[in-house]
């Protein structure tokens, strides 16, 4: 089995995962991960995750994300996370990327809101140390940017937000009232940290009260 | 396959899945979707909807909500939403719509209720996009009306709510102290809003206390 | 398959599924059923529910509870709730009783312990008509009896509860700190009342800032 | 089959459905069981706990925690747990410890931050009666600790909670801000006081406002 064909099939399997967990629902959120010739396997738009196959995925080129490869069939278009996806990996070397409607980074992301900052600050929890570089004693600072009509003009925050030295270590920024991004440098390290971050944000969010410095 | 065959399936799979999501349970909550000769397939009343076998639906004549076909199983009766779901199919041209019974749907029509309004705002959520017609920069009224003994007594209201302007974009009703009707065009439509709508319900009541103009 | 091998397969069914609700855990919580021979089907105490296998049942005799079969696994013991079981046949006809440790039970008793009182309250729910003889505009009582440390001890409790008229309607008896008994006339309606009543006591806890009458 | 063969599958399957409750998850937690030689099974670290295969497994000797046998893929490293799993066993005969990740495990340890103890006080529960030697009118003290930067700088903290008389009854640890171990004789006992202290933990959570006397 070619890496490809691995990779396909993986993806599938999280999207089901992701969907039982309610971070992919209502046809929303999404995934990408490695093809062989160097594009982003990227899932379509407008269909319920949880059902894709696996030969339903586009390529794209990350460099600008156009197609390279279209499924065979022919009623599909590539996920509207493209120019987001592909910055990610430009940016951040991340060969997988989630897009997580979970309601816990909407709940978390009302943090920053209420705080009238950009970002969550998340402190005192062991399972920080599930993300590259940053230990448990660290305050882990999560970029929260604006929502806005279509996914793709969120490109110009995201810019900023990998601009932003305070949040290198951070493999995941908050879209208010929307949902997350989330990266890793493989699939299988993508998946390590969307559970970690969804974690973290659940916590976060229960202790808002215990800890309202957590949004300084 | 037939088409109806595959929806027949499709509405068992679908109830087996929703009774895992706590939409329908205790033999509460129901589904319909069309059938091959313009009839909608009905599940049968007080019945285990996740034990519903394909070969167990009624199939009523939308016009007035008669019976054409009876499943072999002679102990079964049809859904008490028939009048409901015939209803929806008129006025909103929907060919599928589900009944939930989710205690989200009960808690979210609680903040009408509190309110002293006939409806539910929904804003600030990316997931509204979800509903055709609908964006996330629009304040999103669901209209929330009363219970009655039986079920077929709400009829009257939901034609009441059908005719207001206000409602257009809606594609679910709530009922106090009861549970929601959910539609889409298809049974994958109506799938897909059943999940958005859930989300939208719980992350409303999750924020109620952040948006008290939610019930405005 | 006769009728005793179909009820066994079904009662180890259900407690698959209630181990994942969170109803039956830590080997707590159990299940009754009738046997061919006018019996009761009584799980074993101390064992992992969920991992029960359908040869794995006592029959014993409801008119006192006596062991009229035991399995051939010689190290199992039968339940705790045999006398609470059979008392429950005895009195309501009950022929399948469910034993939840579900945490919305023990929550939903704290209702009636903060309020003085010797039951709970649920009212405006339209799943009350899941319950026989109820409908969605009554006020439906659900007694709730002291812990004591051996679960035989709670028989006392019970017989007053049966007769008190108040009482009548209910197929559930709540325990402080401990869980509940839930009962129907087969094992199919027991599952039904079991997601009824657990629902039920999820919405009650749930809105018991909105109807502090709901104690009364 | 062999005994230790029995036990690799059955860790195994217990991590998967640990993982499906979140009580492990982004490669955190964990788990151990016996050997056929008198050592201990170590899951490797690092790793997606759900996925490890029956053949994984490291087998340590719990007198000090050298490896004896190691897995065939050779890019594995034995858990952090190790020390502690070890100390555990010698202290308190333990031949299974189940390290966990779970939310409850952080907010439950956050109840003795907030009154300053080295102990959450969990009573008025019937479930206490799953924990070897407590009944359910005791007040079982469960200790927490420190958490630190290596899981293996906990050894100390440990030693002096085994060595404390007010906690011989208790078959758990919480640790603040990172999770909990809890062990049994066997690999079902841990089983089984696995899922009896996370109800304890929601309960004392979901109840901290109706006991502040939980955390004298």
């Amino acid at each position: 089995m070619s890496d490809e064909r691995a990779t396909r099939d993986l993806l599938v399997d999280l999207l089901v995962q992701f969907h039982g967990r309610g971070w992919v629902s209502g046809t929303g959120g999404g995934i990408c991960g490695p093809a062989d010739d160097g594009g982003l396997l990227l899932a379509p738009t407008g269909v319920h995750k949880e059902l894709i196959k696996p030969d339903e995925f586009f390529t794209v080129d990350p460099s600008d994300g156009h197609v390279v490869r279209t499924p065979e069939r022919d009623d599909l278009r590539p996920s509207e996370c493209n120019a987001i996806f592909c910055l990610t990996h430009r940016s951040r070397g991340a060969w997988s990327v989630v897009h997580s409607h979970g309601l816990s980074t909407v709940l978390a992301a009302d943090l920053a809101v209420d705080a009238g900052a950009d970002h969550i600050a998340i402190r005192d929890l062991e399972m920080l140390k599930g993300i590259p570089g940053v230990t448990n004693t660290d305050v882990h600072l999560v970029p929260v940017i604006r929502n806005t009509p279509r996914e793709r003009e969120l490109v110009d925050q995201l810019e900023t937000v990998f601009a932003d030295p305070r949040f290198t270590p951070a493999h995941a920024v908050l879209v208010r009232d929307h949902g997350a991004y989330i990266w890793g440098d493989d699939v299988m390290d993508a998946k390590r940290h969307t559970e970690v971050y969804h974690f973290l944000f659940e916590a976060t969010v229960a202790r808002r009260d215990r800890h309202p410095e957590a949004r300084r």
